[in-house]
């Protein structure tokens, strides 16, 4: 039988388990990257694996999300990170470099290599033939230490893409219509492979701009096929010797395929504030927008900026309208700088940024209350420009410009016609300047090039907290909470608190302050205690904080009536035992209930026990379900995944390559 | 009798009073600038005047410091300036545009016009025969509406310039060696005229250097006589027929004249923590440096960062070092990158930044714990970088870079001597690209050009409270504080704090809570009372939300041993009575007495009365003294500043201008 991509990619890297779908394997990982707001809890992660070198062929730190530095505690992060990079052999980027996904979509990622990645966007380089994953803090830190990633295989779906998109359309409208179609729910547990002629037309920034934006559709990750375009790229990134010629079998078979014609799309926005909210730009034509920002790791390429410039040669910025420029990597800003664009979108009126994440993660250039803002970002998420109640809407860096131009939404062939003399800017490739690979680059130091003196730790960077063991018996449910708690319920990501991401102690203190402001103090007091909660416990992000912290102030169980799937892995990482129950025993436990666990624990869990009774204040009982694999089993009986991958070191298994030392 | 360049314009302008040092003038002012901070307040007390138009021949306003937009405030107050400024009449320059004092110099600054500005560096455009002086917000919104400055005639000190700066020295050295001769008060009442052949020697961004840090000697105002260089920098501007030829006359009379032989001058540092901290570049060499930022309104324009630029040409800065570039206006970045050099800078490893003041506000780009930064900027107090116990030092943006290039404190001319090949770059004049004067550049809105459709004001952004006429008896002691406390203690600057600038209620909420965070709350319930302070209440910055908040709390007097100048006067434009007492009194008052004035305070204001008989718990008695100008106990009489302007408008005075309804 033929091979998808994906099949071929994870056959050459399986470790252990079958490609069946919903099956979990082991698959070894070639790159991984880390971006600064979770890399500090990374590398301290490593640091308490007594590791001493990255094992993977490839590890790279970007410093990416807090690079405006608004605090001691984000510049102390990046020196940090820079030490650790030169002590455990990663590459550095150094802040105001660039995003993580454009970074190292231009210096590192390769075709038919597998990549990990901390950023929920590390699928990004999918567009030239990577697989690319991304992942809890701690799975990165096993993977740099020589340890397979551990996964459901995901069902494979093909994306079949005909035609040719017309003129004012982009890719950014061939994702945004798939999301439409889709919903952001519509890929979970999938990867989705672009094929088709539709699909060879596009460039590699285009086809980089899908896979980004594939992450919003939920789906494990994205990928192309790579062909002369791909090889066309990499030469223009000097590194034409990384390309390997990736295409699916023709009797691949797929999961599903889904046919999208490229030239009936049209310019598009998703509305507020969901990135699948799609429509045509035009339903909303003539809406006054007091902020278009293009940029970001979906949109922030050379190429992406480019037709704005094009678009804004011999023309202005409206008076009422602000529009900032930031682009996705230095290297595009230089590029735009070589070529005179820098400083012609600046006479237009562009407020040019440093190249950073900033204003996609309400970092910066927050929106005026009750204002639309129109961004090339990937996610519209209510409140995350930095304001509740925002009004953010997701387009093409043209129906942007556009906007930009006319100080309202305009669909921008439209404006064209107004205007007779405005141009569809089209695509142009660029080619990169100076070194190539990063050896050389001033804003990249390399394991070689590094100081290798040590971790520098500022006083805001805490220990990893460490569990040794499973010492699990229940106790009071110190908060009882509803259905569809997020992981931003758990653990906030404001500014004010993300500056404590590599501070254990004092980010524990915010935990589910959303929910109970008094609930961390009751819990550390407590010492000890049980989480009640609903349907769907832990959705959202995959930031590992939202178990970590739980963990820290002595939790032992979060009893519910589902779990989040990328949660629930985070809980077993730490040592915290997911018990399920059934909605009559969920409405029949309060707050403040002792809930014993009449079962030994450990020993249940070590035998593969799946059932646990538990009585409520020695009044009433209840059963709740343990449902586990082996290898989450064994983690939770070493107290956690850290525990679990030393305790393989002393027994020279194969969780992590052992250190050195 | 000859006069000084500072008599000359000021006879030009003046409009009551006599030129004798210490007698209060009155002067007509031409330009007024406010820049985002202090400029929402300015605006709100325009409205309040009911004033309908700038009556100055120009007002511009700027958005520098918070241009970030951390926060939706921060945005709300930019849009609610544009607002302002299109319904009042003034200039508008985009955030990103640049520093004002920066922006203003290259557009609008005219030698022989008088320039009054709500920020303590207004005195810039004195490099180029401007007289410029920082005043309060409030005198600014009453110089808008016409009405003159009122200030106390300062002496005119003659700074004559022999020689010529060596290799590697620059005008940064020349400001800097004085601050060391004359420390950060060698300034305070005088007016600092630079003459001799030294002076004819710098170019106009050196000159403006130097009266940019003439603000950190205390002084009043800085000023260079006109010349070619004066007339070629306009030109280069586009603005050639601003240019007024300015001489002091030969025989003009200087209170005192300081002679510098420019020759003997090296490379300098300002140390931690303190402008005046100076020493030579050598004594601190050898010292790690882990950030280098070049930029600010100090040493912000083209010419400042070329030589950097050029330092950095095939050369790269160290791995252990972060530098920023931040640009004073957008105009020095477009040049830069017209020119090619800030892909070159890029290259180099340089984070290009947006054009904000930014870092030197301790809003962005903090210092790493425990690490020194080099900044060309004019203050280095402790603490005002965002980190408590920095250590920042002042320089040159050649010192500066010498540091970024080996990432510790060098000399510059021994690094030259050990590299062989690094050239000074001595200063190159540039020529701005683009339209002139503002009227067609996409940054600047001019009146004509602006949507002039009402004032429009986020949620965070409230009313100017008013008084409308004195009606103080004393009352509660609420707070007994010691000597020397600052505006920073009455209202913090910190960006937490800052973004309420706008919303005095909210503010208010912050009075004096680093003194006694119980403060505010107490003095809301106990509906009025007084203050209690030692030697030198008020010193520091000019702001007048300390003024303003204390009111807004229902404070009705202060009694202290001693006042700063201009917190003096800010509380006599709020209405509140400020009290000399001795210190005989001062220990003998405790917290919490009730200071009844026996005295009939309105009346005796109005009539003169310099002594008021004060009751403490009905038990014994002191006397305090009021010490006021007859328009200051005027002021006093009305309520405060805006309710005597209104007064005067219903009277038909010259306070300000009558608005046209």
């Amino acid at each position: 039988m033929g091979q998808t991509i994906t099949e071929k990619i994870l056959d050459e890297h399986l470790v252990e388990g079958e490609l069946t779908p919903g099956e979990e394997i082991g698959i070894e990982i070639d790159q991984v990257l880390t971006q600064d707001t979770t890399g500090t809890m990374v590398w301290l992660q490593f640091e308490a694996l007594d590791l001493d070198e990255v094992q993977t062929e490839l590890a790279a730190q970007y410093c990416d999300h807090q690079t405006y530095q608004f605090d001691f505690k984000n510049t102390d992060d990046h020196r940090f990170l820079r030490s650790a990079a030169g002590t455990y052999g990663a590459y550095f980027s150094r802040p105001g470099n660039g995003i993580c996904h454009q970074v190292h979509k231009e210096n590192f990622a390769a075709p038919g290599k597998t990549l990990l990645g901390s950023d929920s966007h590390t699928p990004t380089p999918g567009g030239l033939g990577q697989l690319a994953i991304g992942a809890g803090g701690l799975d990165i830190a096993v993977a740099m230490g020589g340890g397979p990633y551990y996964v459901e295989m995901p069902e494979v779906v093909n994306v079949h893409l005909e035609g040719e998109l017309p003129e004012w359309a982009t890719a950014k409208d061939i994702a945004l219509h798939l999301l439409g179609e889709l919903t952001v729910k519509g890929g979970v547990g999938k990867i989705f492979e672009y094929t088709g002629p539709g699909a060879e037309k596009l460039t590699i920034p285009e086809r980089t701009t899908i896979t980004n934006l594939g992450t919003e559709l939920g789906a494990t990750s994205s990928i192309f096929a790579t062909d002369e375009k791909t090889k066309d790229w990499l030469a223009r990134q000097d590194r034409e010797e990384e390309y390997v010629d990736l295409q699916p079998d023709d009797d691949a078979e797929y999961a599903e395929t889904i046919e999208v014609d490229l030239n009936e799309l049209e310019p598009l926005v998703a509305a507020p504030s969901m990135p699948d909210n799609v429509a045509p730009v035009s339903e909303y034509e003539g809406t006054d927008v007091e902020q278009v920002i293009v940029g970001s790791c979906t949109n922030g390429a050379y190429e992406d900026i480019l037709p704005s410039a094009k678009m804004l040669e011999d023309r202005e910025v409206a008076k009422q309208t602000e529009m900032i420029v930031a682009p996705g990597s230095k290297q595009a800003s230089e590029m735009l700088a070589r070529e005179g664009w820098t400083a012609e979108m600046m006479a237009a009126g562009v407020n040019f940024s440093e190249a950073t994440c900033g204003a996609c993660i309400g970092i910066g250039h927050v929106p005026a209350s009750d204002s639309v803002s129109l961004r090339t970002f990937n996610r519209n998420f209510e409140g995350r420009s930095g304001i509740e109640d925002d009004s953010v809407f997701l387009c093409s860096p043209e129906v942007a410009t556009a906007a930009a131009i006319t100080g309202e939404i305009v669909d921008p062939r439209d404006l064209a016609d107004e205007l007779g003399d405005l141009e569809a800017p089209g695509l142009e490739m660029g080619t990169k300047y100076g070194p190539g690979m990063g050896e050389d680059d001033s804003d990249i130091i390399s394991p070689d090039e590094a100081i290798d003196d040590g971790l520098v730790k500022g006083p805001n960077i805490g220990d990893v907290p460490l569990k040794d063991d499973i010492d699990v018996d229940g106790g009071e449910a110190l908060l009882k909470m509803e259905d569809n708690i997020t992981t931003d319920h758990i653990i906030p990501a404001t500014a004010d608190i993300l500056k404590f991401r590599s501070n254990i102690e004092k980010l524990s203190e915010f935990t589910l302050s959303r929910v109970d402001d008094t609930f961390a103090d009751r819990a550390l007091a407590a010492d000890g205690g049980v989480l009640v909660a609903g349907e769907n416990y832990g959705q959202g992000s995959s930031r590992e904080h939202a178990a970590l912290c739980p963990m820290y102030l002595g939790i032992e169980a979060v009893f519910a009536q589902s779990f989040a799937r990328i949660h629930k892995a985070n809980l077993f990482n730490f040592g915290i035992v997911p018990l399920a129950i059934d909605e009559e025993t969920y409405e029949k436990i309060d707050q403040g209930d002792d809930l014993a666990i009449v079962d030994d624990v450990p020993a249940g869990v070590r035998s593969g026990q799946e059932e646990f009774t538990v009585s409520v204040n020695g009044e009433w009982e209840f059963t709740a379900d343990l449902d586990a694999s082996e290898r989450e089993r064994d983690i939770l009986a070493a107290g956690g995944k850290l525990s679990w991958v030393k305790q393989q070191h002393a027994d020279g298994g194969s969780g992590a390559a052992p250190a050195d030392d």
